[in-house]
């Protein structure tokens, strides 16, 4: 006789170890740093951490990624440093797609315990990577992989898909006050 | 002839650089992550960094403590883990007075460049520190020195007197929907 099919193992409760996915959104200072703070979290417990980020080029060299290299943790530049400022729009769409495509293969790796998409609100919102892939390969991601979305206006159904999310306030920003970027402070 | 009492030199004109006071309030996560991660930016630009927790206990090993301990930043735990449910409020509130002496002493020296109260607006709420003393130490801090201060409920005068105020609001915590924290991630 033949033994009957597999049922699924006897598993922990949901909960008990599974990958969380967050969104830190709003227009308020402190999305990308929860992001980077959450990730050093991460390191110091053992966890691979990998970031993706959707506009900061590929050069750039910010405070957080000369720490980050001194760690360890790979971060990838995605974008041009786009701004609405950009003069070639068709070069930050193919970038920001070409990025997503990485991103897409280390988020269904499994390879890495925490993935930060950076900024990723920008170039879906700007229907650079469609809204409805973006989600499907979160839905599908091995399930022990944690993921951080950072961005001002993330789409409804992103939040809804979402375990944690946090909407970042500005109630007040220095720049606005006429103090200019503070380097070490904000870039 | 004497030479004419010196004048104060030229300096900048203000807002070129100076100490910045950041405010990150709400009862979202990511306040404490956000200023780990502002941490990080500022040693990777070289900036001097120390960290005060006015909850976390001394010997609190989370991974943000790792990943400091590994890039030099000190990191100092000045409570007792309190929590409202504290046996000993005395004891959390002498705790809080003595690392506060420290905290001040720090601030006032201008050795640091950055000086993070994490979590700090409880014993200002629960009058351990007085508010007023609170304030002046960050008015009259040597003005290079930037400061973020983190906690639930804010004080309004402290949001006055801060250059920038992010209030993270939670909109959804995976905690409400049954998971419970994760390592790496929460703690």
């Amino acid at each position: 006789m033949e033994s009957p099919k597999r049922v699924k193992p006897y598993t922990r409760p949901t909960g008990e170890r599974r990958g969380l996915l967050l969104v830190y959104t709003g227009d308020g200072k402190g999305k990308s740093t929860a992001a980077f703070g959450l990730a050093l979290r991460a390191h110091g417990r053992g966890l691979k951490v990998r970031i993706f980020q959707f506009i900061k080029h590929q050069g750039a060299r910010f405070g957080e990624h000369r720490a980050f290299s001194a760690l360890g943790i790979p971060v990838e530049g995605l974008g041009d440093g786009f701004t609405w400022k950009s003069l070639d729009l068709d070069h930050s769409a193919a970038l920001a797609r070409e990025g997503w495509e990485r991103a897409r293969v280390a988020l269904l790796s499994g390879e890495w315990d925490l993935v930060v998409l950076d900024e990723a609100t920008y170039p879906v919102r700007y229907g650079w990577i469609p809204l409805e892939e973006f989600l499907e390969v979160l839905r599908v991601r091995p399930e022990h992989v944690h993921v951080v979305v950072t961005g001002r206006d993330a789409p409804e159904e992103l939040l809804h898909l979402a375990d944690t999310v946090t909407e970042m306030r500005k109630v007040k920003h220095a720049f606005d006050q006429g103090i200019p970027a503070q380097a070490g402070m904000e870039h």
